[in-house]
């Protein structure tokens, strides 16, 4: 042994796991269960949808691959003795509750209204070696439990056990309907190889959403078969596009891991990258002086008719070929002198006889309504309800981002609120402001580290008549700074906070405030906590830590895994933990 | 194309070159060169040593895989007429010049007594077609010129090509001697592949020296013959251990590169992985409360004549196999109270009649009389100059880490200075604390973008008299929380500013004061330092942007680049130069 570590100690750390987000309701043994060498899962559902079937039969590769030894100083050494007598489990039975509706595949789940879908789920290990079981309302509610399942399992040279057996989750279910994370494609392009990657992890977390801020002023990836001219002109390149079936590959992808795709084309603002197509429906495009927010500037003619004409037709033709409910328009940072100075606006809104608020709130009435007439919710930046003197329709949700000191402010509008606050959930800061010049200070400095992200309250002044507002939230990523390289180690594993904020909710299965958990002087509510997000992040990697040593005796290249980890990030967490009592 | 240019920018755009570091002496034109298809490297001495004509054939490989297109918009597709007229280069010679001494290998020219090293060079690339020239004093000096060669070329279809021609560089030479980078391999192991990358990228912009920090409280990973148990018994794991052959490999990769070593066994402090087998001569070894710098406590026990002897004899072990003309002994964070409450220690102290201070400078004394005697110069951390009532004797040079605040009071004592002060070149800052419950404030907050960095001014505060102390700098890794998985990403482009802050000094070849043309309102210096860096970041990736498109055309996983880049990062530079002058 490379340390010397009480018995108590090695009991918890034993009992350390790599549940993420943990389960709302759970309980869990000490005993040593193993996997046995024929398990298989077994579907008790007639008919089961295919997704289910492929959800399946990409858990058992995981159950055969993942090689992770369990992260304590001795990877788990001490169990060999105890694994030799240990019981085996061959089976995992999943089936649909008695009352249950009839299964539908988890594609169609995942997209469902937001407090329709049935995410619930539970889980039963035993610890005699008999048949573990999974039960749920829906194939979406069996797809969680599978992912809770994978969870439990550790390797020791072949032999894969959980520490925990037996373990019993009963109808684990998420706090909160809408999980999930934003990935800004305009500023640098993603290829979808990547956004497949960034959506297993996702899934991994048990994330609901995927915010897909597709364009923006820099660049238009998005092919639309009726207006191809936006991609043809506005991408950076002809490579850097996502085709019509590229978008369905990534929606359908999406959907089968239980995840909902919620497109944004930011509008009015935002949007310089359509001059290049088409110039005549953008004022002040690569202007200067105040009318530029983030470089270049460019924004909609809004108060043009022809204008407004192309964008519901735009709007229209890429959000009829969604499944998802909700369509999100954006409406951040419009910028009022790029208007002021534009002749042409100015001469509409003139001939109109109306002021630039009253534009804005016809060209968001406009594309909301025609939203609506093919079956979406809208969803917008909190300026749309901060900021403006328009009217929202009330099914209309608001993102808060600039503060989440807004979030109060949203919900006294009686608007529900996605959380997507740049103070704790933004991905980017941190790193400097990328003009170049700015020796540091990014405008949301500091780093968000995945403490601060992981302490954050849903509910921090909301009363409790507006709780119902409140539908979750999601850690975000702008591109400005961030590419297909650093996708992995900028966004996880700090993005699984959220997934633990809005899956488990305030309090953790053990009573554990969860807040309190890292933010305060619980020593073994944080180690806890750190242990499982160090599960998290060695669990997604490719291979093990023994496996990536061999190769470097072989003289191979070192494989890069599949999930690097941010800078942010405590590696050696199998040997600090015994040290974690020692610093407080 | 994808935006409009002025024309004054297409010609700024297209100087913008991969030259970095940037030479001290540099012209350059405007006339597009074609490399020949068999262009080669005449090497004109006689009996080259072979790592010199290792390095020549390296530098070929390079042109002819490096496919990196010129990072502007069209990525150079306007230069394709004129390269079907353009000039071919067919051949660079190397020689030494007339009053060169003697010839010797690159790897006994790196670690040559600092001020002895002759890294100069000059080098003709005309543009009329006629071969190129490289002339030096030394091989090392080759062997820089050779790298800023390979900086010129751009690709466009196979057209190998520069945008500069004629390049003059003049006795390119560093400000300063000593231009590193500095890894800790002990809060996590880093296996001797990647070491070897960052070797290859610190040799891409010219740095001499790795500084290695590689023993430390938390894991010993290094295998020393006559003291086995040290690593047998502190590294994390048998594979992460560096065998004295890692070294020895290490050590000769680097210096074929123009690196020199300097090996780092920090002492007294920060030595509790020595307690994993000689607990004799450990004092408060994973103790509680204030003995307790960053976890796990440990020192060794420098009042006692047998600590005293095992450590002389084991840095003899060590030192005596390294070819560095330095060896750095630690000596920094100190913790008395850990002294203090050691009953052997306050015995031994007693006895001998000494405070702790004095045993302090004993101890000193005796680890640097020994290293003396076998032909090195001890490096120590600032607070053996500034914290401690010690006499250093004058050949010991200090690292300024805690502020550079503090060079000039290390510079008042007259003791020579590298500087790495952890606020403009600690590269770990910023992700948070390591210990899990810190919420977003490491002690060195915020991060060191490569801004920062590059403003750093290594004679602040230093009087005239005082600037021959100054012998370069280093930005440094700190492993807490990185390893192998972000070494690429926490690294790079990052420390190539400190590589062209001592190297190219404090003006660029047009006369542009370094740190304005970041700071300062300097459009086109800033436009100018943004394109380079940006190249060197594109150049040192795996792969050119086009080829890693292809691959996810084709459905491939996604090839992990050699290099990803810092989050730090813009990544969308071929746009973004453009709307430079917007912001400002």
């Amino acid at each position: 042994m490379f340390s010397r570590i009480s018995l108590a100690l090695i009991l918890l750390l034993h009992h350390a796991s790599a549940l993420w987000p943990i389960p709302r309701s759970l309980e869990t043994g000490t005993t040593l269960l193993k996997l046995a060498e024929d398990f298989d899962f077994k579907l008790d559902i007639d008919s089961p949808p295919e997704d289910l079937t492929n959800a399946i039969a990409r858990a058992k590769d995981l159950l055969e691959n993942d090689k992770l030894q369990i992260l304590v100083p001795d990877r788990g050494e001490s169990n060999r003795g105890g694994l030799e007598n240990a019981k085996s489990l061959s089976g995992l039975t999943l089936a649909l509750a008695d009352n249950a509706p009839t299964i539908r595949p988890i594609a169609t789940e995942a997209i469902d209204e937001l407090h329709a879908r049935d995410e619930s789920y539970s889980l039963i290990v035993p610890d005699d070696g008999s048949d573990a079981t999974l039960q749920a309302n829906s194939s979406l509610g069996l797809f969680r439990g599978l992912t809770t399942f994978g969870q439990l399992w550790y390797d020791l040279d072949g032999a894969t056990y959980t520490t925990m057996a037996p373990v019993t989750v009963s109808n684990d279910s998420p706090a909160y309907p809408y999980r999930g994370v934003h990935l800004d494609t305009s500023r640098n392009f993603f290829p979808v190889s990547d956004i497949k990657r960034m959506l297993d992890g996702m899934s991994w977390v048990k994330m609901s959403t995927f915010h897909w801020h597709v364009t923006d002023s820099q660049s238009w990836p998005l092919g639309i078969a009726e207006f191809p001219e936006l991609a043809e002109k506005g991408a950076y390149s002809t490579r850097e596009t996502f085709s019509p079936d590229d978008v369905q590959e990534i929606v359908t992808y999406a959907a089968q891991r239980g995840i909902d795709v919620i497109m944004e084309i930011d509008n009015p603002g935002h949007t310089a990258s359509i001059a290049f197509s088409h110039p005549e429906h953008v004022a002040c495009f690569e202007g200067t002086g105040d009318v530029v927010g983030e470089p270049p500037s460019g924004q909609l003619r809004l108060a043009s008719e022809a204008t407004l004409n192309f964008t519901l037709d735009m709007l229209t033709a890429v959000a009829s070929k969604l499944p998802s409910k909700f369509f999100h328009t954006g409406g951040d940072e419009v910028n009022q002198p790029c208007y002021n100075r534009d002749q042409q606006t100015q001469d509409e809104l003139g001939k109109s006889g109306r002021s630039l608020e009253d534009a804005i709130g016809d060209w968001v009435d406009a594309t909301h309504d025609r939203l609506r007439s093919i079956g979406k919710t809208p969803i917008v930046w909190e300026e749309m309800v901060l900021e403006h003197n328009i009217t929202l329709k009330n099914d209309t949700v608001a993102l808060v981002w600039i503060s989440s000191e807004h979030a109060a402010s949203v919900a006294a509008k009686n608007v529900r609120i996605v959380h997507a606050p740049a103070d704790y959930f933004y991905l980017d800061c941190g790193g400097g402001g990328w003009l170049g010049g700015d020796l540091g200070n990014s405008w949301c400095d500091p780093f968000k580290s995945w403490q601060k992200a992981y302490t954050f309250d849903p509910l921090a002044n909301i009363s409790a008549s507006q709780e119902h507002l409140i539908l979750g939230g999601q850690q975000l990523l702008w591109a400005e700074q961030s590419g297909p390289e650093n996708l992995d180690p900028i966004m996880w594993p700090r993005a699984a906070s959220s997934a633990e904020v809005f899956w488990t909710g305030p309090t953790l299965p053990d009573g554990t405030d969860r807040v309190a958990a890292i933010a305060g002087r619980n020593k073994t509510a944080k180690t806890e906590v750190l242990g499982r997000i160090h599960d998290l992040r060695a669990r997604r990697d490719d291979e093990s830590d023994t496996k990536r040593l061999q190769e470097d005796d072989e003289e191979e290249e070192p494989s890069q895994r599949g999930y690097n980890y941010t800078f942010g990030w405590y590696a050696q967490w199998t040997r600090v933990q015994k040290y974690f009592h020692l610093r407080e």
